[in-house]
Order: C-alpha cells, then structure tokens, then sequence
C-alpha cells in the first residue's frame, strides 16, 4: 500500500484565520450570503486560487468553481464543496472548512507534485445557510433545478433588497450555465453539527447516508378580534392554535429522542402580530426526522394528531401550504467503499454515521452525482452559533482523508 | 322632568356613512393611524367642525379638540371623545362613532337652540388603536403624560416611519400644549366589544367601571444552534418555552372563562426566526383581566407557575421585560347617578355594566378627570374585524343618553 497523502496543516490553519477576519462576529462570523463580507471573502478565494493558477468559473446563481486541470481534460472532474457563507451569529468552520479544505487538497497536490488523471474541482456553493433571503441550499439547488433560478433571483431579504440584485451588485452573477455539468464525483468536508464524534474521542465520520428529513408549513387560521372583551369560548386565536402545537411537536421529539428522532419549530410568522388583536394567520413551520423511516412515519401521525387537537383547542383551522423532504438519497456504495479502504491508514479513531442537517452533497446526490460527506468533530456538538470551535489536531485526519480519497477518485482507470 | 333631548338620526348615519367611505376595506375599514386616509379623515372632520363655526385646536400629539363654546368659556369644558383611526382590520364605528357622535351632539344642541354654561367639546384621540406603531391609546396616554412626548415621536411602523414624522406629514402636528386643560368631565360612547348587550337584548350599557386589566412581555432566552444535528436533550429553543407557555395561558383563560376572566398571547416577535435555526430569543406579550382584583391575582399565580414550567420543559430562562396596568381608577360616582337618573327616560333596555378593554376613557380617568363610558350594542360583539356592524335603531339610545348627560352637565350650578 502507498504512502498515504498529507495535507499542510500550518498552511490550511492560515488560510483559516484568514477567512476569521472576514467578517468577524464576536469569536465567530456574521458573512450573510451575498453581503460585504461575502464579497470579501469571495474576492480571496477567487484570488488564492489564481495565484495557483487554478482556472475560476461563476454560474448564474453565484456559484465559484476552482479547477485544478487533470492530464485528460475530457473527463468529468471529481468535485469538492461547500459554502464560504454563515449565518447571522455563525461559526470559523461551518461550510468554510469544506471550502478552503478543498483549496487545500489542490495545493497539497501541487506540493507533492501529482499530476491527476481527472480534473479536481472545488465548489463555494452560494448562500447555503438561508440566513438572509430564508431558503437554505439555494447555490446547490438552484444548480440541479430544484428551484428556477428566476423566483430565486427574486427572493427578498428583510430590507427588500432581491437576492439577483444582490449577486449583481457583489459582482458574482456569472454567465457559466446550471445543471450542465458532469461531476465523475461529489465529497463535502464538513464539521459534525452534533457533539457525537467529540464526544466518543473520534476524529471521522464516514458519512454513508442520511437521516430522512421532513418539512412541512402550517398556516393556522382564525378571526382578529378585540382581545379585551371577547370570550375566551368565543375566540379564533391562531397563536393559541399555534402556540399548542409548538408544546405538542417538543413533546414528541422528546419522546423519540432516545433514537436520536428529532422535531423542530424554529420559525413562526403572526399576522397582525398586534398586542391588542388576536391574530387571524399564523404560519409555523415543522421539521422533524429520523434515521428509520418507519419511526419517522409514526412521528408524522402523532403530528398529525397534534395539529388537529390544537386547532380543536383553540378553536381554529389550519392548512399545511408546504412540504419538503430531503437525506432520502442515499451516498454512493462505491465512495463509501473507498472512504473505508484508505481510513485505516489515517486512524482508527473513526465510525460510520448518518447525516443529519441539511447540506449541499444532498442536493448533488439528489441530482445523481455520486456523493459522499466526510465529518470532523467540533467541540460540545456547537455550531450556527459563535461559540463553534474546533480541536485542531482531530481536524486534520479527516482532511487527509478527503485528500487521499480525491487523488485515488481522480487518478482511478478510465471506464 | 323635562322632555329628553333627542339626537337626529338620519344626519348622524350620514355622517357615519360618509367617514365609512374614507379608508374602505372590504365591509370595513383600513385607516391606520396617521396614514393619508386617516388625514383625510380628519380634515373631514375638521370641516364639519367649522361648517359649524366650532372652534378647533391640535396638540403636540394630534389631538383635536373642536369646541362649543359656553356662555361661561372661563368653566372647564364637558369633553366627549374616543377616536377616528382604525385597526388594520378595522371596523365602522369603533372609536368612530364616539367621535361623530359628539360631534352630533353638539349639532342637536344647536338644532334646539340650546345655549350651556359650560362650553363642550369632543376630542379625536392620535392613534388609538396602536395598529401601526406598536402602541396604543397614544394620544390620551401622551396627553396625561404616562407616556413621554418625545419617546413617542420616536416610535417606528414596519417601514421605518417614525410617528412624529408622519404626525408633521399629515400636518397635525399642533401647538397645543399637553396636560394643561382641565376637563368638567370626560364621556367616552363606544360600541360593546362583546355580545353581551347584543344578546341579551340591551340597547344601553352603563360603564360604571372597568376590568382589572394586566399586561406584560416575556423575553424567553435559549442558545441558537442547528435544527438538524442538535439532539433534543441539548436544546434550548426560546420558540419552544414560548410556544408551552402561549398554550398554558390560554389554559388558564378557559379556566376562568365561566366568571369572565381572559388571557391572551396575541403579539410574539422571534430571533432569528429562521427556519434551520434554533431561536435564541423570544418575545411573548401576555395579558390577563377580570373584574374581581382577587381573582386576578390568582390568574397571576398560576400565570407565574405556567412560566416556570414553560422554560423547564423548554430548558430555557425567562425574565419580565415590561409591565403595564389599567383599568384601576374607578369611573366618577356623581356621573354614575347622572346617568342612571337619565337613562329610564330613554329606555327601560340597559345595564350597568364593566369595561373590558382599553380606551382613552381609562386614560382620561387615571390623569383625575372625571369619567364615564356608555356602551352601545354591537352584533355578535364582533369588532376589530371588517365585519362590525350594528343595529342602527338600538345604538339611537345611547347617543340620547350621552346628549342628555352632556347638556345637564353643562349646565348644572358652576361650583
């Protein structure tokens, strides 16, 4: 067996606190998509990647491609990305190690001199954090069609300023056409969103699958009324509606958390939202999932029990206005074979684990590219949040993972 | 015992109708305060006001005061009021009719040639429904000084407009002073916020007194961290405390719904309130009322109990960021028994009755000025909704009651 690939863990460190003061925010980052920051940011990414003289494209939906060129251009290249982009209280990692990791990868290359069959790739994909224009993914979905790029263009953020005004204006809005590519394959380094693998004193997580992952929109509807005089028998209070199915929905996460089965509200929208009125529209939106698909068919029935005894409660209606689902899509078995092959040779301090959140592999494997994820461990689990931090040493393993599992990928035979 | 004054029916119906025509939404009414329709209100009726050669005055609020004068102008005047402006769901004769109908009131006097003592006046409140800004009862609260004059310029509607800027845009900007007038007695006419007159067949209410009425905002305080991957036992979403303790308040309300207590959460505002996110911070607005000042602090206690519970289950803290009262003072004694004398002329349909919601009434009677409310019928008790209405022959009594209670009180014996 060869020698196993490193990366220069002092070089990728630099490039990091590099990234840290673009944007700073507490200890952490405030680069919301498509702002200053992440023009910034964008700008020396770009700018690293020229001074290696790695050839930079940008699609119509922002997307930055940095390509290291392989000895038979003709092939389709294997692929790494994430996203440069955080939330409003965001962490140093979260998306930004997927990136700068993969710049990383190609530089490492260059260090050691190998020339790769294929070309290698590295994606910043565009605002998948959601934080300003309230989707998530957008870069990665919008490439493989899940969204037209025209209603995405004219996504608003709090302030009204439209998310294509705002690519043009930060000077991302390329001309290199969506879902045109060929990817030979997709890797996403990211940082564990759980405290799972830090807590069991392991450095990788191969990531084989996903956790199947429901979402859906509930508008609950009633009467504006005066909340002086009116009757509580006689109220339609869509809060009141909402506000029990809130409770309802922790409940029952907590109830399958034993299995690591999760239920979420996180965002609510009140119309009129006044003191003095009981509301007539309230749209709550409800996430749960799970890793077995039965469980997480019986999660939704208690759901939809939930809802309908608290309208009854609180005397209202309501109508589920959206649905989505995602993590359905499998990681590709012949990755995921690689990725066990080569582990051992770096740690033994690694298992295989489902993925959990929301990320843009997930749009790729679901537009057919064979994807794989590889994760590191982050301290106590703490991400979407200033405080993330990371163990430096425990980072690195899973970055010569990806480096190794990149250069057998792209240097493999021909079909 | 002289003959009862009567009000002219028809003229104040047209009157209404023509007020009915400026904000109109769906069967209803749109005339946000401050806004260019609740400007063109007040112009209407401010040159209704001097078609009558009734003089007219603007505070530093807004407020209007149109006067009849007396044949003694050095006596305090017997001041009618409530407001023009509406919800932005808003209804017909909310407010509205105590402001036209004083202005009827007046007009009947002149009709019967009819010269007081005392001059009388009806005031258009600023802003009472607090629809726009965030606040109600803005003109009486600021006139009695509860409420700073300055702070109040400050506050901001959704779009960043700030109240003494649109209040100098409309051009009621004025240079009354605040606080300086001494009022004979304040009569506040409203239609019922219940269906309580409506369903028993009353015409007249007699508001003798209010609800003991509480209010105040919760911050509810977690961690933001990632939907996804965060287990359940590691959670602190603010969303979820609040979302427990919305359904424990109404809870509560139900409890004491059979002796008329109630408990809202109409007004919730989240941060940041975006889907992928767990909020860290949320604010819940809680109000509680009933007339028996035991019962009350009994709703309280458990309120009190509630929240606790909320933020343990939620696994987050909670602290009280603002509290308000009202409806405390007592209405005046000697009014009370003015109207009872008055009322078996007009109509054997009334009852005395509490007042339940807000009203710049209460503002009046807090700053010392004597006060009292007539209520009149309203169907279904349905108000701050499009729908309101009224039967017109049944509100008549009430008018003739505040004309008789009005004219008799301007002209008792000067002390």
């Amino acid at each position: 067996m060869a020698e196993l690939l490193k990366v220069d863990a002092d070089r990728l460190w630099s490039t990091l606190a590099a990234s840290a003061k673009i944007g700073t925010h507490k200890t952490g980052l405030r680069r919301l998509a498509l702002s200053d920051e992440d023009k910034a940011m964008r700008d020396q990414f770009v700018a690293w990647a020229r001074q290696s003289d790695y050839a930079v494209k940008v699609d119509k939906i922002g997307n930055i491609y940095v390509r290291r060129e392989g000895s038979d251009p003709s092939l389709p290249p294997v692929v790494m990305g994430s996203h440069l982009d955080t939330t409003i209280e965001g962490g140093r990692f979260d998306g930004i190690l997927g990136v700068l990791g993969g710049l990383e990868v190609l530089r490492s290359l260059d260090d050691a001199g190998i020339e790769t069959k294929r070309a290698i790739e590295v994606i910043d994909f565009t605002d998948e954090e959601g934080s300003r224009f309230s989707m998530s993914m957008v870069g990665s979905l919008t490439y493989t069609g899940a969204t037209e790029l025209e209603d995405v263009y004219e996504l608003t953020d709090k302030d009204g300023k439209k998310l294509g005004d705002e690519l043009e204006r930060i000077g991302y809005k390329g001309d290199e056409p969506l879902g045109e590519r060929t990817f030979d394959a997709f890797i996403e380094l990211h940082i564990e969103q759980a405290p799972e693998l830090d807590e069991e004193n392991l450095d990788i997580g191969l990531i084989v699958g996903s956790y199947n992952i429901r979402g859906y929109r509930v508008m609950f509807e009633g009467e504006t009324a005066h909340i002086g005089p009116t009757p509580m028998d006689r109220r339609h209070n869509a809060l009141t509606g909402a506000g029990y199915m809130i409770g309802k929905v922790n409940d029952i996460g907590l109830k399958y958390a034993a299995t690591n089965g999760k239920t979420t509200c996180a965002k609510i929208d009140v119309w009129p939202n006044i003191y003095g009125i009981l509301p007539s529209e309230v749209e709550l939106t409800i996430d749960y999932r799970h890793a077995d698909m039965e469980t997480l068919a019986q999660m939704k029935a208690e759901l939809d029990a939930a809802l309908v005894e608290s309208c009854t409660r609180a005397q209202v209606t309501s109508r589920i206005t959206k649905t989505w689902k995602f993590g359905d899509d499998g990681f590709d078995p012949e990755l995921c074979d690689m990725m066990r092959a080569i582990v051992p040779g770096i740690t033994e301090r690694h298992k295989e684990m489902l993925g959990q959140a929301g990320h843009d592999a997930y749009s790729m494997a679901s537009f057919g590219v064979p994807t794989v994820m590889i994760f590191t461990p982050c301290i106590d689990g703490i991400t979407h949040n200033t405080a993330e931090d990371v163990d430096w040493e425990r980072t690195i393993p899973g970055l010569n993972l990806m480096l190794n599992l990149v250069e057998q990928r792209a240097n493999r035979p021909a079909p």
